[in-house]
Order: C-alpha cells, then structure tokens, then sequence
C-alpha cells in the first residue's frame, strides 16, 4: 500500500488535485502548536508579535492571531492586511528603516500602537505630521546597540547597519524629548540577528536589550512603557541543525523578564517571530513534469521552482544546502537514489535541491520541500519568466481554505501597456 | 548650474515628478543603438531573436521588434505578450527545461516556428500532441554539447544540466525521426552560458555550435532548417569589466556564418539576446528617503531597493560589487564621500550599493543605478514586505510613455483571500 503525505487526513493528492501544482500548503495546527508550545511557556508578560514579512498571507495572519498573536508590519499593505485580518491597531507596531510619509501617515490615522522609529529624521517627520494632526504620536526608539551577538544567521547589529539609531549617538541626545514635543518616546526596540537556534544567545541578547532599555529611558528620561526585543528565532532547516527548545527557551527567558517587570510593573514586552511561526507549517508541493539523465546525474524537472521559493535554492549561503525533501505521494519508498529537484526556469541557479536521496521519481510525482512557511513566495521572483505567484491553501481543522489563487496569465500584464509610437502620456496618469 | 539626468531631454526630475519613485525608465534610442549597432553590422543570415526573460515589458518587447527583432519566449505569459507587442508567429520560438502540456499545446495552436525541446520525453509529448491536432510540429532539439564554454558568466553547456539532451545520448538515437512522425525535426538549439563578455569566445562558440548542428543532423538524418546558437552576451556592470565590440564581435562570426549558409542555403539562424538589447537602456530611479551615518558609515536610506533589483546587489555573485550608480540630479557634483545605499526593506541584505563614491547625498536626491534595463524587476521579489513591483517609463523619439504602472496596494491583495473558519472550499474553485 502507498502511504502519502497528509494534511490532517487530506491526502496529498486530493490537494494537488483540487488546486494545481505548484502550491503551498499550509497546516493550521502545525501553527497553532508552534504558537502555544511557546506562548503557554512564556512568561505572560511578553507578547508575541507575528512579523508578516516572512508570510504576509491575509488567513495565516488571522490564524495566528485567532491564538493570541499580534502583528509587526512593515508597509501600508502588511498594516492593511493585520487590520483586515483582524487585529486591532493597538496590537500592531510598524518597523523598516525607509517608511514612506503616507505610511507613516497611516499609522497615526489608524493609530497603532506604536511607530518604531529607525533615525531621528524619521523621528522629526513622525512629530510633523503629529501635529498636523493634533494627536501624540506613539514612538519606540530603534537602538542600533554597541554589542554584536554572535551565532546568528544574519548578524543586525553592533554593525554600520540601515537599521536604528546607534546606541553611542542616542546616549548623547539627551534633549530629545524636548525636541519632538508631538512625539511620545514611549519605547525601545532592538533587533540583533536571524535564524539564531542557541536558547543561550536569546536569553542573553534579551537580557542586554532589556538592560539597554532600561539604561536609556534613564538617561533621556523616556516615560519607558514598552521595550520590544526583536526576535531573529530560528528553524533547523539543514542537516546538523537542532531545533530551538522551548522549554529549554522559556526556562532561560522567564526570570530574567519577571525581574525586568518587577522594576517596570505594567511595562508592555513584545517579542517579533516570523519564521519560527510560520516556517514548520508550510509546504512547497511541485508535480514533476519530466524526468532525465544528464552525464550521469539524475534530474527531476518540476513545475515550480525559484521563481516561487528561492530560500530552498541557498540563495543567501555561500553553500548550498538542501531543505528537507520527499516524494509525497510515495512516502513508504526509501531514498536509494540520487536527485537533483530543479524548475522551469531557463537558468541552471533554478535548483530547488542538489543530489537529494529520494526513491525512483517518475512524471507526475509530488516532490515536496518541507519547513517552507516562511519566506517562500513573498522572498521570490515570482515574475520571473511571467510565471506567477503560486497558489496557497491553508488546511485547519480538517477543512481546505484557498487562502491565495494562483495568478491568472492576464494578473501579470494587469499594470503593463503597450506604448502608442504617435502619443504622449497623458498627464499625471500614474499618481 | 545644476546639471541633471536625462533622458532624450526629459530632466530625471521631471520624470520623478510625473510618475513617482521608485522607477524603472528606459530609453528607446539606447534600445535602437543596441540593436543597429550588432544588427547592421552581423550577416544578414543571423537573425536576432529578443528573450522576453531579460524584460518582459510589452512596450520593450514592441519597439525591438519595430526595429528588426523577434521573440524567444519560455512561458505561456511571455508567448501571449510577445504576440500582443506584434511578433508574428513565425517569428516567435519557445524554450524552457518545464513546459507545460498548456504551453506546447499553445506552441502549437499559434503556429510558433519552432519548440525548443529540452528531453525526449518533452518530444514524445510535442509528438502526442501534433498527433490530437492532426499538425506537424516543428521542433528543435537543445543539445547539452559535450564541451564547455570556459569565461563565461554562468556555465551552461558541458555540465550535467537540466538543460536540452546530452550530445551523447542523441547521436546514438539514429532513430528518432522514425520514432515521431507527427514531430518535424527541422533544428537544433546550443546555449552556452551568460555574461560572456569575449568576441573570441562567441566566435569559437558559434563555431563549434555550427559543427556540432551539422554532425548533429547528418547522424540523425535531420531536415535540417534552423540553428539557434543561443546567446548569452554580456555587457560591463562593474569595474575592470569591457563591453563587447560589435564590429570586432561581426568581423569574426560574419565569415563563419557565411561558409556554414553555404553549405546550407536557406538556413535560419538564430541568435538570442536579452541582456545585451536591454541592459543598458535602463536606469532604476530611486528617491532618497532618509540620511544618516551609523558607526562612521554613511547611509542613504532610498524608497527602491533589493525588492526591484535584486541583480543590483550581487546576488549569485560570492564578491559584492556596485554597479554604477550616481546622484542624478546633481551630475556635476564630484563623488567626494562614500555611500551605502539602502533600500526599504527590513533586511541588511537589501543594499544596493556599498560604500559608492557620490556627492554629499540629502534626502529628495534621486539616485540612479545605471545599466538596469535587464533582469530588474522580473528578477527580484517585488511582493516582500508587500511594497509591490514599481513604474516602467519608456522615453522613445521625446515622448513619455508609462509602460507599466506601479502597483496599487489593492493588486497585492487581489488573489488573497480570508478563510471563513465555518466553511469549506466550494469545490475546485481554483482552476
């Protein structure tokens, strides 16, 4: 009997069937366990801010926050999808370091709770258009700390970094509450890296926030009522990796916040995840469209690809690496070959795995990549060869829900026009 | 006085003005020079075929093949748009390692010239489907030659690849005109590599194409009547790089072409070429947000970045290097300092340009990044952080044309949809 891959008792090949190949499938429990294996260790004080940029999908936001999570965003559109998912403004924060005057705009009008502000011009630009509006507008202060934190995919701070205000230069500008008389420096945010799975490194990068925090609303006299610690946890994607432990996690994290709150009773603590939410849930599922042998290798062409998930291509590692893969519709069959995964774009980087151990492929297979979740289409270029974003489902509660149509041929020339040689534009036709 | 950017006498500021930043604009007498600079000058036998994949606007598409161009599409979107730019049929080929059923199916039923086939199983489903139409269908076959290509970008040919049939293999397939009778064999198809930036190394590929084609079509006993000898033609982005001279370019390849159309008058010969048409017609336009300096470092924080030109930040290169970029308002102004230009996005990896010689940079300037007419939106994830894909302007004979307008916060959102907990899917909703 052939066992394949299931969703919450949907088979596979009923998924691939109702919507199409490529296509992302996302399991409502795998982000609800995600969710409460930490939040119900966590000590409550801290809450959890998903980060829409690493799955900016309408329903997987209104899942997470159906348990309890927030949401950071990062531009008008990620705002307006957490307020149409459901989330109050109050329990949204915007953070990036380029935010434009109508984003910044849009978050004192829909008043969120606070704009995390990454330079003091943005800081002067925040306090204008305060005033304009007659309102205070609610800031944190994006520290850019001393300290570099070792064991992170992607170091963010204690670097010459876009992001934040340097910790030496905002120790210095101890009038800075006089100078922005519309701006309400209410909090303090610190991001230090990506992908990071030690326990030990976010406990003691939480400890040096919360320590910096607390240093810096002394020293600018900041009425201090909300600290976010960023986030930057990671998944085990490749072989060697472990896993964060949660209770292993929360074990470390708890004093050092119940000491934190005890100085600063009613404080607000936000923790941003993104990818530790979403990435598990997530997987990639390609049909194989044909198979070949090219000077000895094995290839397996798929009809997704780059185009829908470059984070699998290694794009970003010096090495490649391949995220876990199986063929889905015959999970009982052990890997005793060679494959190299690839898509159907006209360039060899189009490699979705090297030499991946999987049993004999044949058209029509479902190659998976699990742990896709996080940074797939909404990391990708999906208009590459103007094949188009994929499709998305989410499956909870044993129910399917097409949570993202696949882009129809005429989405990708929707905005594009065919020039007339004998006419100007019009006027300001693009404003 | 304050000299600006222009383009065929439209100011930068002016463009910034009238569409918005970010944005990509073209400028058509660049795309005509590019074009008449090989055109004129190559044999006449060898016709230039425009790859939609390096720019998949419509309007660059139409105006290449008002001078002369033709179409080498690889997806069924670029198939349509090529035909709505005007490319007659016939003058269109289809490439690409995945094809779909629909996609051949579409080769067929508008009467391309030629599908490029990549295996024989892809044949045998061109044969199957000829067969249902009661058609012949043309067909060239991409052969993965058993030599390499050494100075080039990307290394296609000589290495298992997904790409076309190993030389091997189809030399011992005597019978393969026997084998699909509903299929014409009527050309074969070599690429080499990208970013080849030596005529020597173009001649000594054609060359060897050529040879290959013809041992090809003898062993095989094919009616030969098409060779595409693939293209990959650099152009310079960075320094201690040179750009290809087209008359040294034509002074080798002309005679080659010219003994091999006499042994085979009547043949089409086919080149490709997509970066070198249309890199250097493009310029990103950027608008500077935010300045500041972090750690000694200088920061221009810009309302473009990686999400619209990711080429632009060394992707898939190990070495990071600028391309060239200036403040484009202030071209008289000497670069006196070193800037790191940044873009948006909530990543250090979104910078476009790393300590890069400008002016003192204030925010409102326009910064430009020159050569960004190929592989500039297409090839980047317009969707991260949800900021969409931006504005293509295309300058032709002094007029302005929006060629694609940017994104409406509305298209992002167009194919999510919210799950309704309580329901289902109604059945097959997607296809």
């Amino acid at each position: 009997m052939t066992v394949e891959f299931q969703v919450q008792g949907v088979g596979v090949s009923e998924l691939a069937e109702r919507y199409g190949t490529p296509l992302f499938v996302y399991d409502g429990a795998v982000l609800r366990d995600r969710f409460h294996g930490l939040r119900d260790r966590l000590h409550p004080a801290m809450e959890i801010f998903y980060s829409l940029k690493a799955n900016p999908n309408i329903s997987v936001c209104a899942l997470l926050h159906s348990f309890g999570a927030r949401a950071e965003v990062s531009s008008l559109v990620e705002l307006t999808t957490a307020l149409r998912a459901g989330v109050p403004p109050e329990q949204v924060i915007f953070l990036g370091p380029g935010k434009s005057r109508q984003e910044l705009a849009a978050c004192l009008d829909t008043g969120i709770h606070a704009v995390v502000c990454e330079s003091l011009p943005e800081v002067a630009l925040v306090d204008e258009l305060a005033r304009e509006r007659g309102v205070r507008a609610p800031v944190a202060l994006r520290v850019n700390p001393r300290f570099a934190v070792k064991r992170s995919g992607l170091v963010m701070g204690g670097k010459p970094r876009q992001f934040g205000i340097d910790e030496e230069e905002l120790f210095a500008r101890t009038d800075l509450v006089q100078r922005f008389p519309d701006v309400d420096l209410m909090g303090v945010q610190v991001y230090m890296g990506t992908r990071i799975l030690s326990e030990d490194v976010i406990v003691e990068n939480t400890t040096r926030i919360l320590d910096l925090a607390e240093r810096l609303s002394a020293a600018l006299n900041l009425d201090l009522r909300m600290v976010d610690v960023g986030g930057g946890l990671g998944v085990a994607y490749f072989d060697g990796e472990r896993d964060l432990d949660a209770k292993v996690l929360t074990d470390g994290l708890n004093p050092v916040i119940e000491d934190f709150t005890a100085r600063h009773p009613g404080i607000r603590l936000i923790m941003e995840l993104g990818r530790y939410l979403t990435a598990d849930a997530g997987t990639y599922v390609m049909g194989v469209r044909y198979t070949k042998t090219s000077m000895g290798e094995r290839f397996a062409v798929a009809d997704g690809g780059t185009h829908h998930h470059m984070a699998a291509v290694g794009i970003g590692s010096f090495v490649k690496r391949n995220f876990p893969m199986a063929v889905l519709n015959r999970l009982d069959e052990p890997p005793t070959e060679e494959w190299n995964v690839t898509g159907p774009l006209c360039t060899p980087g189009d490699t979705i795995g090297r030499k991946v151990p999987l049993p004999p492929v044949r058209p029509g297979d479902l190659i998976g990549v699990h742990r896709s979740g996080a940074y797939g289409p909404t990391a990708s270029p999906g208009l590459f060869l103007s094949h188009g974003y994929p499709a998305e489902v989410l499956v909870h509660e044993g129910r399917c829900h097409l949570v993202r149509e696949r882009d129809r041929p005429d989405d990708l020339l929707l905005r594009q026009r065919l020039y007339d040689p004998t006419a100007h534009d019009a006027a300001d036709v693009s404003h």
